[in-house]
């Protein structure tokens, strides 16, 4: 589907360009997380920097640095520039400007900094997260970890790769030797949302090996891809940049993306599971029981 | 206190010894990782994996590869070699031979594989863990995650180290901006635990800005010398090869370490928390609210 809106090589092109801007994207990561370290031995230091840095509050306990801007602006002028046509989607620009209507149009999603909370305390889990979706699937995927340099990708039907090695999910067939990761409720910490986020941390542990919150979905689900993880899920994340790579990289290392309730994946609703095909129905079955 | 036990430059030897030794047991886990990921990729030869290795269980839902058991080996065999007359505690040699008694003789403390289940899984964080103690005080720490190629480093009065550089711990001085980790409760899943546990996570999640879970204590002790995590807890771990290195890493890079009630640290209690000294007594408030 995707080869007839654009043509094989035209995907690969994406790609290359995707990566490219990744890259970029990471190292100016990477030198603001060292500055950043830097000015946190220093609290005097410290104090100063954000007295001067204009930091906006997503929620009551989130944070958006000038980094997740820079970064963003970098990524969308590289590929405006190479992709004039094409539609652009942004966690930033969403902030700022409001929700954009994802159409069957080629349309970059990109979160430029997944993992706020874990730049800014240094948290080695953060990643620039670059996807395209045409007709809304989700087509080409990049996740770039600039401190772990790890690098996966996927165009659709040409399988996922780790720094260039080919990736698999993992064969667990089974629960209880599966590895579950997850993420608490980011932003929302009201009452109901924390106690259901809780109630289904309690029922899943009895089921699974062992539960890992990593702080990034896109990490999460390029976790799954490689076989990291065996299972993951997240409920009421920031919005489509935070899954729209990570969902064509997990189904082309041959896992599969979907609603927690079992029913298909929406790219929009902020709702995901990511398992290999083996384990997926009891995954749902504890998902359920968990709700 | 210690200098006067051994003099300063054996402290400064037995640190050498140590990392020596952990680097050479991280070789060997970064080997049998790759071996270990190259075989989770083929089914039918992880089959076989399982059939002809001796895999122990710790719990229900914990494992004991033999890694473990040669990287025990080669660590004691180094340590004893050079230091013939010290005692030794390993989780493995517990585990075969039961509980050696703590005396206030030199003695090494070590966990040769920490974060078992995220060897297995392939996940990032684990880690040799090597602690001197000295008249039952944490006097040198070596911690090695052969994965990310990190080393935390301290001897008692000295200060703490990664990979060569001095660290400290964070200048957070409120929860609400704290970053925790913690973990699930390791191999223990019965009810009364498991409930403890989310409630415990249910109760911190309203004060702190996130929760991290990665899957090895002494890597949380280390996260938090190192200022990526603010505070950090855990009940019911292993044993005192989870925390021996840790604990002086912690101290010496400023930070404190106590048992989770706010009493002072018991090596053998199985229970320890860490922060910086700004925000412990919050944290041991918060703590002590959600029991």
């Amino acid at each position: 589907m995707a080869e007839k809106a654009s043509g094989i090589d035209s995907l690969d092109e994406f790609l290359n360009v995707a990566v490219d801007v990744a890259k970029k994207a990471g190292e100016l990561n990477s030198n603001l997380i060292a500055y950043f370290v830097w000015f946190c031995l220093n609290q005097v230091i410290r104090k100063a920097f954000y007295q001067t840095k204009h930091v906006e509050h997503k929620g009551s306990v989130d944070l958006v640095t000038e980094t997740d801007k820079s970064c963003e602006d970098l990524i969308f002028n590289h590929l405006k520039q190479h992709f004039p046509s094409h539609k652009f989607i942004g966690e930033e620009t969403t902030a700022a400007n409001g929700v954009t209507q994802l159409t069957d149009e080629p349309t970059w999603i990109v979160d430029p900094l997944d993992g706020t909370t874990n730049f800014v305390h240094g948290f080695p889990f953060v990643c620039v997260s670059i996807g395209l979706t045409i007709r809304k699937v989700p087509t080409v995927g990049v996740v770039y970890n600039p401190i772990m340099d790890e690098l996966f990708t996927a165009i659709d039907g040409k399988g996922a790769f780790l720094n260039g090695n080919p990736i698999k999910v993992s064969s667990q067939s089974e629960l209880v030797t599966s590895l579950l990761a997850t993420e608490q409720a980011g932003t929302k910490r009201d009452k109901a949302t924390l106690d259901a986020t809780t109630n289904r941390i309690n029922s899943l542990l009895y089921k699974v090996r062992s539960i890992r919150m990593g702080g990034s979905c896109a990490l999460g689900l390029c976790g799954v891809a490689c076989g990291r993880i065996d299972l993951f899920y997240e409920l009421g994340f920031g919005g489509p940049w935070d899954v729209a790579a990570g969902a064509v990289i997990v189904k082309e290392a041959g896992g599969l993306i979907f609603d927690p309730s079992g029913n298909d994946f929406d790219i929009t609703a902020q709702r995901i599971a990511a398992s290999n095909p083996q384990v997926k129905d009891a995954f749902v079955e504890a998902l359920q029981q968990s709700a």
